[in-house]
This record gives structure tokens, C-alpha cells and sequence, in this order.
């Protein structure tokens, strides 16, 4: 087996375990299911077995001490769906455990370029049956509500009866935490069973969430090579088919074709359950293998990123790249969850690390789910307008900082609510996608809107002082300092944000009047508006700091102690579990990069200098206690030219879930760090940087590395980048006049041409 | 009767029923019994029925969305501890109420020369039968746990018999409101019943919370000047004594004696509870009545505010005065709650209140009663060290924000824990008292300790920059703000407090070294800390503004924009109830005076005209949405010599819940603001203030005013103030040297002398 294609781990000791069951989950964007044995572990062991749908949630109330005005009253969170793993394997009244008998031989691995992720065993029962099992799972990426458990099982030494016990259980639980009050608090039970049915071999389970009233359907179908005499045993919660096989074959081929409905979705969740599952399993589980095979074809021939000189960084950066094109929401209802839909940690909520850290790969390699994701956005536009009223604003959006359909889930609101760059940050990847695929149509049809609305809120919640627009009381990206005064990152955002609402108008007033005047007409936009906002980005203040000569965090960070470092034990990181946050917000120091992350996204507001002094003075203070901040790190570096560093922060995001190196993977993979894999790749050691006319690209190969490939897609045309010791060579399949400003020179395609720098 | 001396609220409507439950409550600092009828009102009246007992309390979980380090896990609050108010009446079959039959006459008020509360009834029931009947209420200030009801009831057209049934129910619930998710989710069940007892003519119930596990007994015996048949009936949370009255006489006389023990008090709740019935049951209510005007007689004595020109304002600055008697803990172990004892409000929490608003009153008027609120803090000392830890701190003390037993209750930090100003308002308080009594004893057991722990935690907040003394991330007094760097208000009072610890330990050196040595040795304290006091305090930086010649409240207040005053309509206020406070803490906007109440407390750091300004400059922009507030505009417009604004505040304050401009008062009385009331008084048009080493007086009679006087104890001397039209008479008795600063000339005095200016 190719290392570089397989994520593998044999371990059965129970630490791994459960960390094995976020890094082997199976997830197509719609569906996800955690890598959990069908058959179970012991006891004892602990697990969190779970399903989930994208965009699936439940409501709860928020529990309050002290409440104020506006503050959420209820959160949203992803549910865990109902378990149809249940497998078991059962051979002369011995059922088939990894932890009974004696394990000859288990391996356990992802593949990355068939879809697939596969269990083979040999195993001998403690009666001394021995056998060989293979159980291959899929969710289709294809067929967004399949999920495929194929068996494989070969009797060596036996003759004798095969019985498969194949169950849906609806009796199943959120995961909680006894030592996390507020887990325990929220109450895990949250789905009832409505009704459980066994008609035409398809065995249904639908069931309801409590609040939301959302409902699930998981519907099943099996499928074996043998003849067998089936029993269905049935309670109030759960479903089994007991399958009893003919002795005669040595081999038995067993499917069960999962498919899950839900009412966000289907209309009628059971009847559209049938239908799918009637059709998909005609398909053997071959062809799904090979529709699997061939997606991922397409999917791999953009976005792979070849790395030679280190296989373990390259394993670690396709396996990133693979499980986001697992966790990607494919319909505009759904988007990215901070988890993906390996587990449930942050609830399954919708978080900037879309905007900012996921969708350069996709609106650089796969445009098409790029639209998605802002997409979905544009569907909660309305929920964004409401929230702005609720917080005191006559007009514009205020994007929730956690969500699921829009409405805020954050009862912090010091490091949630008070976020209000996420509005720029979501223009932002508007302006991107429309830069790199000069989609106007899209922009026409939701992108001005939001570029408007969220160009909007910086009116209401800024103002002219002494000349100078000023932003007050927001929190930036770094949640180390909180309610501050002229974050630069948000104001330097919300600056992108005016300019190009102003760009919007002009080009639509200049190109097409009639959408113009019908989407100013819709959202009551005037003229006078337009030139407000351009008065606010021309004079939007941005602190600068004399004296280190660096772009100044706030208004005020500046002039805070400065951590005390040294008298920092190791255990007492992150500081957020170890510090009251005020205690934090009274230092200079971050959770994560801030400025540094401006300085990526914005370069052009700041010379070189200023960029590399800021860089030198923050790094110093940052901890990195957030996932999100190495891999900005990693890109400044590469700019700056501190070559060692910008390759030490890329090993730290590339293996960050595979490693387990934050402790938590368990709880879920971490979605925007393996965007920032890509992101410290592509815009760190390749330069990129998409501007209005045309793409940057400023090649730095890692000293370690003898080559580096990557391609990505720009106004229609291929770029195909190869980075090489002592050259890059640039390939560009396009039929369409672009630019590219490779280093310093700027050079012009109009036909497939290969430039080498 | 003499209106001055009287409230009185007729009226049985059930707004003002509610309103008066509060205003009649019967309290003595240690129990608290609203004003509910003995025989209740009909069900669907809304009432809080509750008795409480200073600093009982029970423990709750505080419910979180999200937590974070050292949020507090629990919260305590006051718990309504059974029912001993319930006396019913009937005659042949006909229980009284005000509600049937027909009340001739009704009177009801409070007599606040002789402490207590009475309703006159002159009441004919449906069927005809007449008869009057007067109740009368002590809370017992000379004995602390004892509630008595007084029944005397005449029969007018009958001689049948009358059955008074008189109980005690355990079955009791703290108050809760459906509209308030908080509250109704805070559980209001608390107590559990434990044993009821009857025994030589006693009754006895005693209860349990069931977290904190505090034990109170309600002991009870009655008196009858008549023979009667006595029944008791009891169920598993009450008992009840059905007396079947001779009906010979005419006039009956009946007495409830109440006794509460508390196991935060007693080591035997049940056996205390009976030896103290028996005993002051000795006593009859007349000699009840007598004591109550003998204690209430020394009280007023020094304590009363003679007005002339305005009845109404006398009369509620008297109401204000007794109850803050009425509220005042009179042991250690209890202080003032926001809310006094008369309603649940604030959870019977202890605030800085305490220290800034109510203290003045009693440091100049009852020094005893004043160390037990001083003492009270030195209880909870070592609490207040152990949070400091929490937050993080090596060294000194983090006073809770609010509390009972000094744990931290607030779950709200950007408006609870950050107001690190709390610390320097205790200190404030004992340097005050310091210098009012010169206890030097006091200051050397308790009051060196607090001041130089409260003094620590400005090291550990603050830090020196460019050689100033600056203190971020805390809140200053005005909610309105939060989170900020160089409060004025904190750093002036954080400097007063580190130079005062350096005096303190500078006059210990030189007068006790023993005491000085063994107190430095239990705290740790070594002399280079003690520099660091003085090097801070000299360096303090206290932010002032050069565009407007005031102190500014904070770093950045002065450069956020104004609040749009004129676009807010009256519906809107409180702007906390109808804003989320992010928007909020984005404007200038006050919800209390901050920097001006800095100026009251520490007038010497500012000039005159930094004064004034700053008070036009905030003034405009405060809400006054704080009880806090008006009586420190006041003072501060005496000051400056708005006379008018002066005078205008002042009648906000003082009748603030006799005529519940707060729309509040339900919930109870505002103690805070009645120790304001005193304080616009004798430091507003008194013009009192305590300096090292004398205290200033500035007499200014509001111009509606004939005449004012107040009297205040100083180092032992009387010192009686007679304000007129055209001269002030200054009485001082003295046998010890004290100095006053009286306008501009600072007077000695060794003997009686009188001053007329």
C-alpha cells in the first residue's frame, strides 16, 4: 500500500480508539459517521458513537446567570442521528469481538484515493473458529445519502452456520460530558422515535428531534451473496435483522446500504427514504466503489498537492484536503462545520473558519462547491438583517458568530457576538470567489446584497472622529483581548468591505442599471449610502504604532504588560482553560494570529516593513492556543522570508489531527486547520494572493523538499505550479486572456503556455 | 398624627398592596418581615409573602452557555424561611378579610418614632357582625430575633365567640416570575421541613435548605388576655393553633411571638429558639413597645434630619433613615443588602454599595453599627484572598463583586468581577472610619490587614508604562462601560488605597512595631513591597483630557461616539433592558456617575474647574438608569453651586421608594440610594467631607428650605449643624481637641463651644 494515499492504525488500545473514531470517520458533506466498530468495543471502553446529517440540529434553551437584553435565548446544535453500524457477526453462538478470541491479524485504514475506509481482520473465536473479515465502509460522494457497510467474511477453518445481526437503534444519545457542567446540563436526549417499519426487505426508522421538530429517516436495505432465513426482532427504539446463512459458501458477501432522509431536506422523509434506498442498491457495492473511485479522479486531479522529500507531511496534507472535501456541505443549506461531521464538538456549528480558512481551497480548486458555502450564507442574509435590529442597528447584517440556520448560538458574547469582523470576513470570500472566477452572475444574484448589507453594519457601528473613521467596542480574531477600540484586523477588513461595495455599485451601475436599481430597491440602498461608504474607507483609521514601527493590534493593546512568559508552566496552556478571561485580556498576548492574519489577507494596506516588524512583535506573544494560527504563521513566514519558521508552522497544521498534537481529535477533526494546510502550501510556499487584476505567485520551496506541485483554477484557465530546487515551472491551460505576476514581473496568457522562473 | 413621623398607604389596590409589602416591612437587621396581611388577600392578588433572615442563605448552581476559568460554579441567595405571619379571625363562621364584607374604615402606617407598623380596621362582615381590630408589628431592635404581632380586637355588636387561628408554614417558596426565565429556573423551592414541634405551649418548626444545608427554627408563643380552647393541627409543613376564644370580654387581646434562630448564629437552632421565646415572651408587647422607642429614641437622636419648608421630603428622608436601620446587620457575620429585608431583590446580595453609599451615614452617626459592616469584610478576607488566586493573582485580595459569605455570585463579569474598584471602596471605607473615630484599635485588629491586601491587588493588576502606574481591563462604577484601561475612578481610588496602606504601615512603625511585625509576618509582607505602594501611588495615572478640561473616565471613552440622546425614546430606559451591551458600551453613555463620584470621594486630586467641567461634560450624557446615581449628583452640584440641580436630584432620591419612581420597589426597598439620601444631605448641602485631619463643612441651604439640621459624631465630639437663610450655627460638644474646616477657615475646639458662619 502507497503510505502517501493510506491513513492507517492498528493500535486497539483505548486512547486511540476514540481519537481513531474521529480520524476514520466517513462523511460525504451531507452525511457523516464516526469510525466506531459495528460490533463494539467492551464495556468499559469509552466511545462516542455517532451519526450526524450537516445541518441536522436540535434547539435548546441557553442557560443564564445573568442575562441582558439580546443576549440568544436558545443555541442550535448538530444531532447525533441514530447508529445503523450495528453489525455483529455470530458463529456458533460466539459473537465476533476484536477484544475476545485471539486477533491474528487487524489492519485499519483510510483510503484517500478510493474513498473507502476498510477493516481487515483475522481472527480466531475463543472456541477456535477462525476467519477472515473484511468490512469496507463508503459514504457516497456521489449519492450524498449513502452510507455502505460491505462484509467480506471467510471461514478458514469451519463449516458451520453464519449469523449477522444487523440493527438500527434510535435509542441514541448526544454525547456528554460528566465533568463539563454545561454538557451535562444541556440534556443529551433529543430524538424520539416516531415509527419503525419492516416492508419489501427495506427496514425504516424515522424519528423527531424534541424542539426543533426536525425529523430523520434511516432507511435500510441488505444485500447478500448467500441464501439466508431472516428474523426481525423489533422494540420501541430499535430494529435488528437476525440473518442466518447457508452453511455452503466459504465467502459471504454482506452490504447494507444506509440511506438517511431528513426533513431540512425531503419533504417526506420516509417515502423519498424508500425510493433512494430501492434505487442506490441496485447499484453492487462494486460500482459504488467505482463511482467512488472516479469522483475522487476528478476531485484529486485539481486538488492534490504533490510533495517530495517527506511522506509523512504528504500523507498529512492529503488527508486534509480529503477530509475536507468530507465535511464540505453540498447544498447551500449546509456549510462546514468547525468538526466537519466527525464528532460534535463546537456543536456543528458555522464559523468564520469558512470564510477565511476554508474557502481559498475551494474557490481555487472546486469553484462549484465554493458557491455553496456562499450560498448559504446569502439563505441566512435575512436571519443576519434580524440580528442586526436586535443589537440596536437601523441597517445592515450581523452574521452570528456560531450557527447553524443563522440565528446566534454564542452566550459569550465577548469573544462571539462582538466579533463583528465575521461580516467582513464573509465579503471578503464573496470578493475572492468573484476574482478568481469573475462569476458576475453570482454576483448579481447574491454576492451585492451581501457585499451591501455587511458593508452596512460598519456605518452603524462606526463613526468620524476627528476625520477619521473609527470602529469601537469589537473583539478581533485574537479572543485573548476582547471589546477593543479599532482592531486593525476588523477595521482593515471592513475597509475591503466599503471599498468593494463602492466597486460593486459602480460596475453594476455601469454594466447593468436594471439589477442595480431592482437590488438597491429591494434593500432600500440610496446613493447617499454609497458615498458614505466611501468616505468611511478613505478615511478608515488604521493604528499604527510609532514607535515599533508595526501596525497596532488596537487602539490600546499596545500599552497593556506583556505576558509573563517565563512564569508560565507548560500545563497552564491553553490560557483559556487555565486563566479567567479578564486576567487574559489584561496582557499583550494572543491566542492566534490577528494583525499577522490582516497582514495575509489585506497585504496592500501595509509595506514590507511594517509587515515583518509586526510579524517579529507578535509571534513573540502569541501562543497558538487556537487551531487556526500556525498556518497563517506559516504563509507570513514564507513572505517574510523566514524560511525555518514557515516550515516549522506548516508540520505543526499538516499532522495537527493525524498527530492528535492539540489533544482533542477525539471530539472531531479540525476543518479550518486543514484548510490552512492548503492555504500555507499554496499562499505560504507558492506566494499566492489573488488581487484585482490578476493572481500573485512568489514560489519558496521548503529547503527540505526536492518539489513541490499544486495546481488551482483562475478565471477558467489551469495554473499547474512545480516548484523545484533551483526553478518553478508554471503551466497555463487557459483559452482566455488572464494574468499572472509571477515574483515581480507580471506576465499576460492567452493560450497553454509554460513559464519557468 | 404627625405626618413626618408617619407613613401611612391607605389604599387596597393591588398595585400599591404589592408596592407596600415592601414599604411596611418590619426589619431589625437580622429578620426582615414584608408587609403582607395576616389574613392574606384574595388568590388572584399577586403578593410576595416572605420573612427572611439577614445573610441565610442558599447555595445554588449557576447555569452557563459557555464557561469559562474561575466563573463562579455556584451562587448564594437569600432564602424565604417559612410563614409566621398568618392570623386569621373568625367570627361565627365568618373569616375577616379586607376583601368582603365592608371596611368602614382602614388605616395602615408605619411609625418610625416608635418602630412599628399598624393597621386600624373598622370592619362589619357580611352577615353584620362589626368590630374593630388593630394589628400592630415590631421587629424587635433591641432583641434581634424576635417578630411580634399584636392583635387587639373589639367586638361592636356581638359577644359571640372568636377563633383566632394562628400558624406557621414551612411549605414556603422563594419568588419567582414566569416572565423571567432566570429566576424561574433558579428552582425557588428551598427549604425542607424538618420537625414541627408543640410543647408547653410553644410551637416550633424548623427547616433546612437543601444545598447549604443551614438549619432555622421558628419558634413561637402567644399571648391571650382571655381564657380560650386551644386545637392544634398540624400536616407534614405547617401547624396551626386554633384558639376558640371565652367570649366574656369584650376586647381581645392576643400576641404572636416570633423567635428565628439560624444556624449561621446559633449552634442549637431548636433549643435556642425555645429558651429565647420563653424568655422575651416574659416581656408584654407594651414593654416591647417601650424598648423599641428607648432604642429608636438614641437612634434619632443623632441620627435625625430636621427639615423645614417641606413635610413631604421630610418625611422621606426619615423613611430613608429607618430603613437603613432597619436593614443593617448587627452582627459580623451579615452586612446590608441592596435590597435591605424586605424583598428578595438582588438575592440579598452585599455590594460596594455598602461601603460608598451607606457607610458615610453610619460611620458619623453609628460607629458601632458601622464596625460590624467594616468587620463584616475582615470576615471574608480570607475568601476575598482565595479569589484573588482564582483570577489569578500571587498576591493580595479580590473582593466579590456580589456576595453573601464572600464567594463571587456574579456571573456576568464584564459588570461583576471587573469592577476591581470594590477593592479600593472597602479600604476607602476604613480609612474613612479611621479617620472619623481615630480607632486605632480597630485599625490595627482588622482594618491594616484589608488595607494592605486591597492594596496588593493594584500590583498584581496594574503595571508601571513609560513610568506611570496604569491599570487595565477592569469596570469603573458606570455599568454602562466595560472593561476598560485607566478607569479615573478605580486608579484615583486604587491610589488612595496604596498610599493609605504606606501610611498605615508608616504609623504602625513608628507608634506599634510589635503589631506592625507580627501583622507583616502573617501576610507576608515585606518593606519592599510597601515601596512599591508608594512608588505606584505616586506615579498613578489618572487620565485627564486636555479638549475638554476634565478627567476622562477612561483611555478611550472620550474618543467613542456620543450616545443619540434625542433619537432614544422614554420607552427605551433603562437602556440595559432595551440594548444589548455591546451597543451600549460603544457610546458615551452613563448609567451612573463615575468620575464625578471620584470627585466626591477624592475631591483633592482634581482642581475646581476640572470639577465643574467634568460634571457639565458627564452629567449630559448619564442616564441615571442606577439608584447609584442622582444622590451623587447632587452632592456634586452643591458643590459646584447648582443649587437647583442640587435640590432637583435630591428629591429624586429621597422619596425614590415611597413614591417607587423606580417602578421596582416590589421587589424591595433601595438601600443604597437611602444612604445617598443622607449623604446629599450632610455631604451636599452639609458640605461635609473627611480629610486627614479635619473634616470640612460647607454649609448650602436648598434655597426652598427655612431651615436644616443634622448632627454627626467626630472623634467622639457632637458636632450639631443648624443651616438657616442666612447664617449656619455649628454646635460642637467636645472634651478632646478636634478641628473643623468650616467654608475656608479651619476652627479648634477643645471644649462646647458654638460657631455661628
Amino acid at each position: 500500500m502507497n503510505n502517501q494515499w493510506i491513513i492507517s492504525d492498528n493500535s486497539l488500545d483505548i486512547d486511540s480508539l476514540l481519537k481513531n473514531e474521529s480520524i476514520f470517520n466517513v462523511s460525504n458533506g451531507y452525511i457523516g459517521i464516526r469510525g466506531n466498530f459495528e460490533e463494539k468495543y467492551p464495556k468499559n471502553f469509552p466511545t462516542i458513537r455517532g451519526s450526524y446529517i450537516n445541518a441536522f440540529y436540535e434547539v435548546e434553551a441557553i442557560p443564564y446567570g445573568e442575562k441582558a437584553y439580546a443576549f440568544p435565548d436558545t443555541m442550535q446544535k448538530i444531532v447525533n442521528i441514530g447508529d445503523a453500524q450495528n453489525i455483529d457477526i455470530i458463529i456458533d453462538g460466539e459473537k465476533f469481538s476484536l477484544f475476545q478470541g485471539t486477533v491474528n491479524e487487524f489492519k485499519r485504514y483510510l483510503d484517500m484515493k478510493h474513498g473507502y475506509y476498510k477493516r481487515e481482520i483475522w481472527w480466531t473465536s475463543p472456541k477456535g473458529k477462525e476467519m477472515k473479515i473484511n468490512i469496507t465502509r463508503i459514504a457516497s460522494l456521489s449519492n450524498l445519502e449513502l452510507f455502505t457497510i460491505h462484509y467480506e467474511v471467510e471461514k478458514i477453518n469451519f463449516n458451520g452456520e453464519v449469523v449477522i445481526e444487523s440493527s438500527i437503534n434510535g435509542d441514541v444519545k448526544n454525547y456528554t460530558d460528566e465533568n463539563d457542567p454545561r454538557l451535562a446540563a444541556s440534556g443529551a436526549n433529543i430524538l424520539n422515535v416516531n415509527s419503525i417499519t419492516f416492508e419489501n426487505s427495506v427496514v425504516q426508522l424515522t424519528s423527531q428531534t424534541k424542539n426543533s421538530k426536525e425529523m430523520v429517516a434511516i432507511t435500510v436495505k441488505h444485500h447478500c451473496n448467500v441464501d439466508y432465513d431472516l428474523t426481525i426482532n423489533k422494540d420501541g427504539t430499535s430494529i435488528t435483522g437476525v440473518y442466518r446463512l447457508e452453511s455452503g459458501e466459504s465467502v459471504i458477501e454482506f452490504t447494507k446500504y444506509v440511506v438517511y432522509t431528513d426533513s431540512r431536506r425531503f419533504k417526506d422523509v420516509n417515502s423519498s427514504g424508500k425510493e433512494i434506498v430501492d434505487n442506490l442498491s441496485k447499484k453492487s457495492f462494486n460500482e459504488l466503489l467505482k463511482e467512488q473511485y472516479d469522483y475522487l479522479k476528478e476531485f484529486w486531479t485539481t486538488a492534490d498537492i504533490k510533495i517530495q522529500g517527506d511522506e509523512n507531511l504528504q500523507q498529512g496534507l492529503r488527508y486534509n484536503l480529503f477530509q475536507l472535501l468530507q465535511a464540505v456541505g453540498k447544498d447551500s443549506v449546509s456549510n462546514i462545520t468547525a468538526k466537519g461531521l466527525s464528532g460534535e464538538g463546537y456543536e456543528g456549528h458555522y464559523f468564520w473558519d469558512t470564510e477565511i480558512y476554508i474557502l481559498p481551497f475551494f474557490t481555487l480548486c472546486q469553484p462549484k462547491l465554493a458557491r455553496h458555502l456562499l450560498e448559504y450564507r446569502y439563505k441566512i442574509l435575512d436571519v443576519a438583517r434580524q440580528r442586526a435590529k436586535e443589537l440596536g442597528h437601523k441597517k445592515g447584517s450581523a452574521f452570528s458568530w456560531r450557527t447553524i440556520t443563522g440565528e446566534e448560538c454564542s452566550s459569550y458574547f465577548p469573544a462571539g457576538t462582538a466579533q463583528y469582523h465575521i461580516n467582513a470576513d464573509i465579503a471578503y470570500a464573496y470578493i475572492q470567489y468573484y476574482l478568481v472566477t469573475e462569476d458576475m452572475r453570482f454576483i448579481k444574484d447574491f454576492g451585492a446584497e451581501v457585499i451591501f448589507e455587511t458593508a452596512r453594519i460598519w456605518l452603524e457601528i462606526g463613526h468620524f472622529h476627528h476625520g477619521l473613521f473609527k470602529i469601537d467596542a469589537v473583539t478581533g480574531p485574537d479572543e485573548y483581548t476582547a471589546i477593543v477600540n479599532n482592531n486593525y484586523y476588523t477595521n482593515v477588513m471592513a475597509k475591503y468591505n466599503l471599498k468593494w461595495a463602492v466597486k460593486i455599485y459602480d460596475l453594476l451601475k455601469n454594466t447593468d442599471k436594471e439589477t442595480l436599481h431592482s437590488l438597491c430597491k429591494k434593500i432600500n440602498l440610496e446613493k447617499e449610502e454609497i458615498d458614505l461608504f466611501h468616505k468611511a474607507y478613505i478615511n478608515m483609521y488604521l493604528p499604527y504604532d510609532e514607535d515599533h514601527k508595526i501596525d497596532a493590534q488596537d487602539d490600546s493593546f499596545l500599552s497593556k504588560e506583556l505576558w509573563d512568559f517565563k512564569n508560565t508552566p507548560k500545563e497552564k496552556y491553553p490560557l483559556l482553560l487555565n486563566y479567567h478571561p479578564l486576567t487574559i485580556y489584561r496582557y499583550q498576548v494572543l491566542k492566534q494570529a490577528d494583525t499577522v492574519l490582516a497582514h495575509l489577507l489585506v497585504e496592500d494596506e501595509s509595506d514590507f516593513d511594517t509587515i515583518k516588524n509586526s510579524y517579529d512583535y507578535y509571534e513573540k506573544i502569541t501562543t497558538h492556543d487556537s487551531s487556526l494560527s500556525c498556518a497563517v504563521y506559516s504563509i507570513m513566514a514564507s513572505k517574510i522570508g523566514y524560511t525555518h519558521k514557515a516550515f516549522n508552522y506548516f508540520i505543526e497544521t499538516a499532522r495537527l489531527d493525524l498527530d492528535d498534537t492539540h489533544g482533542n481529535t477525539k471530539h472531531g477533526i479540525h476543518t479550518a486547520n486543514m484548510g490552512g494546510t492548503w492555504m500555507a502550501i499554496v499562499y505560504g510556499f507558492g506566494g499566492v494572493r489573488i488581487k484585482e487584476d490578476y493572481v500573485c505567485l512568489n514560489p519558496r520551496l521548503p529547503e527540505k523538499w526536492e518539489e513541490l506541485k499544486f495546481e488551482f483554477l483562475y478565471k477558467g484557465a489551469i495554473i499547474q505550479v512545480d516548484m523545484r530546487k533551483n526553478k518553478t515551472i508554471i503551466e497555463v491551460k487557459t483559452n482566455y486572456p488572464i494574468q499572472l505576476k509571477i515574483k515581480d514581473t507580471i506576465y499576460k496568457f492567452s493560450d497553454n503556455e509554460t513559464v519557468e522562473v
